[in-house]
């Protein structure tokens, strides 16, 4: 793994937070992006190497509703960017991890995603991610 | 702000969770250091640019064990680093939100530290730090 490439945070209204967010960094987003696929809006902060990714649900039963229900709104995962995803996953699931998908799929910010279940995990939800080149 | 200078993940037995995130990472905690007045035990990861803490209470009455027994094991916050922090606690304090500490305190790793109030973030505890030098 070499760095975290976003934190994502599950939020009720993505316009208010991008105010809010706007506020503590002192400087806008730099990329709004929908992913219907997921059912969420999306909005980008760069912080140094890593981005702050809101996520604001389109749809009831999308996992970042899901999630506001179970949780209300907060940290929702930390994704960690992978030279080579196949590889990764084949390491971790050799390790015990559970993946919650077992072929990397397309996510948000051109990126082939993984995501491993959080009971291995301390309850923290992990994405792995990769560039698409 | 600088960068995601580290994320805390609110475990409950610290070197379980080491092992379990040094076969995540694929490489071993860096360092581990108790913070007696935080009533913590920490171990780091470094991950590019930014840390992974993990935090284990070592008194009932801390902010991890509290954390721990309202809603688990999990992201208990997100550190940035900042240049000065007395000037962005006072940006920030005039931006709206709450500091949890009015004046900058002593955390683990040779910082400066001040949280604000997750009610103002998204219910995102959020930390900012400043090394001493």
């Amino acid at each position: 793994m070499l760095k975290v490439e976003h934190i994502g945070i599950a939020v009720k209204n993505i316009e208010e937070s991008n105010k809010l967010f706007a506020k503590l960094f002192n400087k806008n987003a730099y990329k709004e992006e929908s992913v219907s696929s997921e059912g969420v809006k999306t909005s980008f902060f760069q912080m140094g190497e890593t981005k702050i990714e809101l996520l604001e649900a389109t749809a009831e039963d999308s996992p970042i509703a899901k999630f506001i229900n179970k949780k209300g709104e907060g940290i929702h995962h930390i994704a960690y960017e992978v030279e080579n995803i196949e590889a990764e996953m084949t390491r971790l699931k050799g390790e015990g991890f559970t993946l919650l998908n077992e072929k990397p799929k397309h996510g948000a910010d051109n990126k082939l995603v993984c995501f491993l279940h959080p009971k291995d995990t301390n309850s923290v939800l992990i994405e792995l991610c990769q560039e698409i080149k």
